[in-house]
This record gives C-alpha cells, sequence and structure tokens, in this order.
C-alpha cells in the first residue's frame, strides 16, 4: 500500500460532472486524493472510462471495484430492459424515489471508501453529493453524511486509535449551476466527465440527468464541452 | 427478486460458529432469513464452503458476494505470506488490534446487507458480533452496531417511508460458552460450522480462534462435532 499511503483523502468518482469537481476540490485543499470507482452493474461503461480519464487528467491513484450485485437489478440504473424515466422538466428531482434509485448505493460506495481510507491511512473520504440528489435519493442526504461520519468514526483503526475519518460532501449545498462555477474556476476538464444515463458515443440530452446538466451550463453561463464536441 | 421479497431478514454470515448462531437464532424468531456471504479474498475459501452448508441446512437463501478489494491485503487474514497471530491464552481479545483486522470489513459487510434488505424489502439485518469481538475490533462494538442502524435508517427507500431497518446483533452480550449454550438450544448444525483462520481439512486447533472456540465448548460443557469428528 505505498502509494496509497501518501494519500490523503478517498474520492468516490463515478465519472460525472459532480464527482470530479469533488475530486479537484480534494486537490485544491492540498490532500492528494485517490480516486475509488465501484462498477456495479450500471447500464454502460461508459462513465467508468470517464472516471479513468478525470483521474488521469490530475495524476490520481485509481482504484475499480467490481461489485456486481444480483439484487441491484431492480434499478433501472442496471436493468436494460426497463425504461428510464422522462419526467417533465418541472419534475425533476421532486415527488417519489425515482427507479434510479439503487438500493443503498450511497451506503455500500461510502462503506468501500472507508475501508480504503482505513487501509491507506487517509483521514477522509469525499463524495459528490448535492442538493439535487437528495430531494429523490434518500442516501444523499446531508444527514445520512453525517450518519455515515460516525460509522466512520467508531467503526476504523483510525477511529479506535482517537483519531477522526472525516466524510465530506463539498458540494451539499450546491444546485448545478453552483457545481459548473465551481467546477469552473477549479479548472476540472469537463469535457472529459460524463453525465448521460445512456451509453451512446454522445449524451443523449433526453435522460434526467442530461437534463439537469443543460440546466446548469445554462443556469451558470457555461458552455458544455462534454456536449458541444 | 420474488425469493427474495419473501425474506424478513438478511443474516451476515461468514459459516463460522458465531454466524451460523445468528442465522437460526434469527429463523426462531419466524424471520425467514436469507443468507448473505462475502468472499473478501480471505485465507481459504473453506468458510464459504462451510456458509454453503449451513444455509441449506435450514433451506435459506444464500446470496454470496465477490468482493476482492486490492487494499485489504495489509490483513493477514488475506495475505497468506504474513503470520496469524499465535497469542498466549490469557491475551487473547485483549489490547491492539490484531492483524487479523481487516479495515472496514463490517462496514463493508452491513452495507451490502443494508443494499439487499432494501431491494428486497426486508426490516432487518442481523449480525454475529460478540463480546469478544469487541475488545478488539472497532467494527464490533454495540455503538459501531447503532452507528450503523441510523445509517441504515436514513439511507434506505424503506426508511424514507417511513419505516426504519433494524441492525440487530443477538449475540452482542454472550462470550463464547454463552453462543455454544444458544448454539446448541437452537439446534445449530455445529458440525457444519468452521472457525479456524487456517484452511485445512481439520481445525489447526493453534490459532486464535480454534482455542477461542474450544474454550467456549470446555466452558458451555458441550462437545465440538465440529473438531472431534
Amino acid at each position: 500500500m505505498r502509494s496509497a499511503s501518501a494519500c490523503r483523502a478517498v474520492v468516490l468518482l463515478s465519472g460525472g460532472l459532480d464527482s470530479a469537481t469533488a475530486l479537484y476540490w480534494a486537490r485544491s485543499r492540498g490532500w492528494r486524493p485517490a480516486a475509488l470507482s465501484v462498477d456495479y452493474g450500471q447500464r454502460h461503461a461508459r462513465e467508468l472510462a470517464s472516471a479513468r480519464a478525470v483521474a488521469r487528467s490530475l495524476g490520481a491513484r485509481h482504484y475499480e471495484v467490481s461489485l456486481p450485485l444480483p439484487w441491484l437489478a431492480s434499478s433501472s440504473l442496471v436493468d436494460r430492459r426497463k425504461r428510464l424515466p422522462d419526467l417533465p422538466e418541472g419534475r425533476i428531482g421532486k415527488g417519489p424515489i425515482p427507479s434510479t434509485y439503487v438500493p443503498g448505493r450511497n451506503t455500500v460506495f461510502l462503506a468501500l471508501a472507508v475501508s480504503l481510507a482505513d487501509a491507506a491511512g487517509a483521514r477522509r473520504v469525499v463524495l459528490g453529493s448535492n442538493s439535487l440528489d437528495f430531494s429523490g435519493y434518500p442516501d444523499c442526504r446531508p444527514a445520512f453524511v453525517r450518519a455515515f461520519e460516525r460509522v466512520a468514526k467508531l467503526g476504523t483503526r483510525l477511529g479506535a486509535r482517537g483519531g477522526a475519518l472525516r466524510v465530506l460532501a463539498p458540494l451539499q449545498r450546491l444546485d448545478k449551476a453552483g457545481i459548473v462555477r465551481l467546477a469552473a474556476r477549479l479548472k476540472v476538464p469537463l469535457e472529459l466527465t460524463w453525465s448521460c444515463y445512456e451509453g451512446g458515443s454522445r449524451p443523449c440530452g433526453r435522460c434526467d440527468s442530461c437534463k439537469l446538466r443543460a440546466r446548469g451550463f445554462a443556469a451558470a453561463g457555461v458552455r458544455d464541452p462534454g456536449v458541444d464536441r
């Protein structure tokens, strides 16, 4: 674990705009982050390729974990036969838990990140969840992140030795436009990130995730190099 | 997820005495448990074979997840080149965190169990941690289990809908003799369980886990059919 020991934060990296911004944010704090991506059988491998490219752009160590969980098939993000939600603009991020919810996903992701951090001696785990996510997904809310931080404090070697493993969600209060602005300031290579739920060669422009991204860039007044390429 | 939907508890099952007792305890409560085993690259596959046999003895649905995490190599339970601890009797379960500690193991195991429970609509997650474990391992202590229950409440679909996913450690207050007595009362097929850290055809009798098991059976006045076969 020589190289990992040198890292001072573990950042969950999906390859999307939010987690790429979280990774660059951690670097901007001087933490020399390691990135962790989890392949849980999502609809496409496109976002994992983006995660690799984003980690490489920073020279960050990148861990990829393959974790096919048979019971996740109930999510439309995993089961390709299910139709992705296509909500009218005003309803995105509102209402009941969407079919793209993956049961316990952030619980599993954070657990893996805490395990890696505890093994590597890193004192921080960072995830890119934000105000838009937690309107729909229970495992993105600030109270959830705080509860997981307590688990990380109590359940690790670092915690047992009197230290504390922080679990940080730096985008927590930001909307998509705020994230785009922060990403631009941190010089995140936006053209490498991938937000679309589909796995085509170009973003579909129709899924919830594409719509949210487009609206964020428009509100921030920033051109999206991930679409206009 | 038809069959899993019928389960009312998810039990983490390693194939050892403790988790087998936890599984039979859940059944005794009338919960129709599903068992979950995780292969994280432990020293031997012997205990996974035991887990399968124990689950089969109950007719419980059994999920096996393969999760090789490169950073777990620092534990002597995973790295076969490392010497297993061989403590003098009096020191087992006392002192610093042993080299058999696997960083964040129960955090990851519980996260997977919570994910499965949330997908299957089960309302309970059960693990076999007990008073001996938590003298050495931070992620077995009652406060850790309580903290994880809060994560499970906040981070799941069930929790978001006003329910609560319980995380239960029914052996928490028991020592090894107490567990042996409970196992005997619940008619756990003790001959199917495997506690030895080594993966031979018979338990080594020398590792910490063998010594603790032997002492527990002796104190309970029960013959160990897993050794005397």
